[in-house]
């Protein structure tokens, strides 16, 4: 786990007291930037392996997986379709003022004439004397940007079958049991198996990890899938689940008044405090059944 | 509560079945948009109820505090200095699609003459052919925004003071009580008094509304408190306690290396995973005692 845990020494305070060796999860910037080649090719005057590009987003992450977080970042925002859209991604080696590679810049060549299929957000750029903007802050406006048929995935999952996978992916957070400060998603199938679990120092960013790795194992649309976190949920995970296709997120603590709107609205079965025996669906609850469906 | 939380009817799936009412928390984005006045006043042209804005962030959160939210945002962005630089802070009344008002939309009228301390991030707008940007996503250049002088601070507290104030901040989460699902933030005052406590779905703004509230209440900078968080310490949750100048920030769990890396360089003592009768300094212990040093 070289570049994802750090050793250092801290001093306890209280009942145990004195100097020891603490880990804690490596938290670095990643800069992801896209560039388009138009259908024609390379622009004239450009470095054919440096397409002019545009930073996307810079989030700040568990260095490992970053191209699974780049790729489920751009396909859970709704900015590319799956991974056919992307020609090539690579790590930026340009070196920091040390003089040695960061590795926390991520450029992604889009397809020969594919574009993003929204413009990048403008929030920094608007500057206007109306208000008359309000229309995009409602709620309804971000509920609009939802895939626009629900989803009828009639996949079927046990309770037991979501409280097995949450116990399996807890066993596969190594980081979290080397530091106690990270989060976790992974995916379930429909027989039960955890495919993938990721980790990361924010909820988001394991999910988008985790929808990277089945976008590039050409699992999109996630029909028949449970995406399970080890977190609440807001609206950014639910929609997250939404635009991936699953038809069932299953979260170990709350959901968000939004989460479950936007749940409610997709077609999108919500669990949250998933424990021992137990779970709250606050949507579309025919997906879990008490009993394994299948025993 | 109105605002901050909603009764909806879930299901309960497991030892105990059947359909409940469930309180969540309230999910809403929050638009913060800035206006600056020439010291010459308003511009010609201009409504001068509305001059021009920017867009500085929008943020999902937990209404309420709104204006703690915006104003601590701004300072512990470094985007102001404190409350002098605001003329006026207003809710936009304009409405949403169903004809009622958002409240989702915060206008700040910079005091005449006043600009922001530095430029709207301007991340989204880059594109450039040239790679060359990684010195703005190293560590390093992170590091470099953060206050230049160490604090000196000489505050001093028991771990008793601190568990107390924790257990205070608990007693006073009220959504979180309702609905299990927001973090916290309070600050602390040196005689162990709990001044402010506020809650938010997201970590950064339960922190920002308590920087808000002391900068209304003039207290920056915040020397000789403690910022306690019922949460994991990250990069931007040191960097604000940095730049509003608390000595103390004290974490109910985890830190990350960024943000020990923030408190060590910034002079802050920074505490993580603070439980019953321990926990853990990872920067500048000398301010926490074992006991309480007013005893």
């Amino acid at each position: 786990m070289g570049r994802m845990t750090q050793r250092l020494k801290a001093q306890r305070v209280g009942d145990v007291s004195g100097s020891r060796i603490e880990s804690v999860a490596v938290e670095e910037p990643l800069e992801i930037r896209v560039a388009a080649l138009p259908a024609s090719g390379i622009p004239a005057g450009s470095n054919p392996l440096r397409p002019p590009s545009t930073t996307v987003t810079t989030t700040m992450r568990l260095p490992g997986d970053d191209f699974d977080l780049t790729l489920g970042h751009l396909v859970a925002e709704g900015l590319i379709g799956d991974g056919d859209d992307i020609a090539t991604m690579m790590h930026c080696t340009d070196v920091g003022p040390d003089g040695s590679p960061t590795f926390n810049v991520v450029e992604v060549t889009l397809a020969a004439g594919v574009s993003l299929r929204r413009p990048i957000s403008e929030r920094t750029e608007v500057a206007t004397s109306a208000c008359g903007v309000c229309g995009s802050t409602s709620v309804d406006d971000l509920l609009a940007a939802l895939p626009q048929s629900p989803s009828t995935d009639d996949a079927r999952f046990g309770l037991d079958a979501i409280q097995a996978g949450m116990a399996a992916m807890r066993l596969r957070q190594k980081v979290f049991d080397a530091t106690g400060g990270v989060h976790a998603a992974a995916l379930l199938d429909a027989r039960g198996e955890v495919l993938v679990v990721r980790e990361d120092i924010g909820r988001h960013n394991a999910v988008d990890k985790v929808i990277g790795w089945a976008t590039r194992e050409g699992r999109l649309p996630l029909r028949g899938h449970a995406l399970l976190v080890s977190s609440r949920a807001g609206f950014e995970i639910a929609q997250k689940a939404a635009v991936a296709g699953v038809p069932v997120l299953a979260c170990v603590s709350a959901a968000t008044s939004l989460a479950v709107e936007v749940a409610e609205r997709s077609g999108l079965t919500l669990l949250g405090f998933v424990r021992e025996g137990r779970a709250t669906a606050y949507s579309h609850p025919a997906r879990v059944s008490e009993a394994d469906p299948g025993l």
